[in-house]
């Protein structure tokens, strides 16, 4: 059944957006009698509708019970990442949505440099924005939680898996992730704690040690912070899934 | 040992460049009588070198035999990747080489619209100094090739692995991709193909079926093609290394 991102889904007859009406009707053409599945990642709910119409206004349709989405990422996944110069931090949402993290916290490290200060509140809301539009994008019927602007320490103790694995990802460790993700249960909970651009510094390595986190290479190449979450994340979504 | 990416590596003295000997000499810290590695992936090849003095010229040291590059990808992976619009082909050569690929096809699909023409030659320039570039700054010894752009069909068959695994990634296949990577031998080749944004036609996915590319899926959750080629890179560089 063609999956439809709307906003606030609600049972009872409603009119699709213009962009939702344009993508059911025109690209997947859809008709009269025709069932969508529309699905909200925020609220992680979804509904069975049934189109009644398709015309100048947009496509109607009757929406059926609301119910939890079926749709969502199967395994506990929390990424903790050094917050950084730019926009990096946005991509690094946006891929985390689509490789199936649960939960992202944003983390200030010594060599991140970026205090968000007075702006954290809006900087988050604007994390939260990107993580439900990625959902919408890629069809995932939820969202990761945004967590932070948390110190470093405090984020490591947020987001350790409890009854899981706890990575911290570090270019000069020895101790190889590959046999570490490959003994992961099925269900198993994971957190990966990654520095920003620049690297941890050695104490906040420690810290994660201490934090009962073990601290892993990735191999020999050093990699965009970005580069890594994308790519630890991608590794759990394929691999040991 | 440091290791320090050069242009144009020969035996014999040498005055590194501003840019290295910054890094070198006040990042490291480095003083006459250390030791330093220099690469340069183009060539794939390296050197060790003793520094001779740290001064305002910048660092001068001592080139000893030019060897094969010790630090290179592991395994052959290519990645057939379908052009897109933008620079998004940039960003994915970009990763692709920090996560160990070893070859790229830029390869022309149908929905993927745009024809490079003329700027053919041009863009795949472009792409082989991005990829040299990320080799210097991720310390990788070695560089992935870049061939293309080449029609689907073509790069299918010139990237197809001979004796190793070939894939297709298609958001509407079945077959999971985490068993096959789990299956893969340490040293067997690999090649994935991923259309460009918009996804890849029928009758392409049948091309690479016949091609001898087995088609799978990677979850449920509909991956932009920049997130595809990072996630399954990531897969194999961290999973079955």
């Amino acid at each position: 059944m063609l999956r439809v991102p709307v906003s606030e889904l609600a049972t009872g007859e409603r009119t699709l957006d213009r962009e939702a009406s344009r993508y059911v009707a025109r690209v997947h053409r859809v008709r009269a009698g025709d069932e969508l599945l529309l699905f909200e990642p925020v609220s992680a709910c979804e509904a069975v509708a049934t189109v009644l119409a398709t015309d100048r206004d947009g496509v109607r349709c009757r929406v059926g019970e609301v119910r939890a989405s079926s749709l969502r990422a199967r395994r506990q996944v929390t990424l903790v990442q050094g917050i950084g110069k730019g926009d990096k931090l946005d991509a690094i949402v946006r891929d985390a949505t689509e490789l199936g993290a649960t939960r992202v916290v944003a983390a200030e490290t010594a060599r991140g440099v970026v205090k968000l200060g007075g702006r954290a509140d809006q900087r988050m809301q604007r994390l939260r924005r990107i993580a439900a539009e990625a959902a919408r994008q890629c069809g995932r019927g939820d969202v990761p939680e945004i967590v932070g602007p948390l110190p470093w320490r405090e984020a490591l103790e947020t987001a350790r898996a409890p009854l899981g694995l706890s990575l911290c990802l570090w270019e000069r460790a020895t101790d190889p992730l590959g046999p570490k993700l490959r003994a992961l249960g099925a269900e198993e909970p994971v957190t990966f704690a990654v520095g920003a651009e620049g690297g941890l510094e050695d104490a906040e390595v420690e810290a994660a040690r201490s934090a009962g986190y073990a601290v892993t290479s990735l191999g020999p190449f050093i990699l965009r912070t970005e580069t890594v979450a994308a790519a630890v994340l991608g590794a759990v979504l394929l691999t040991v899934s």
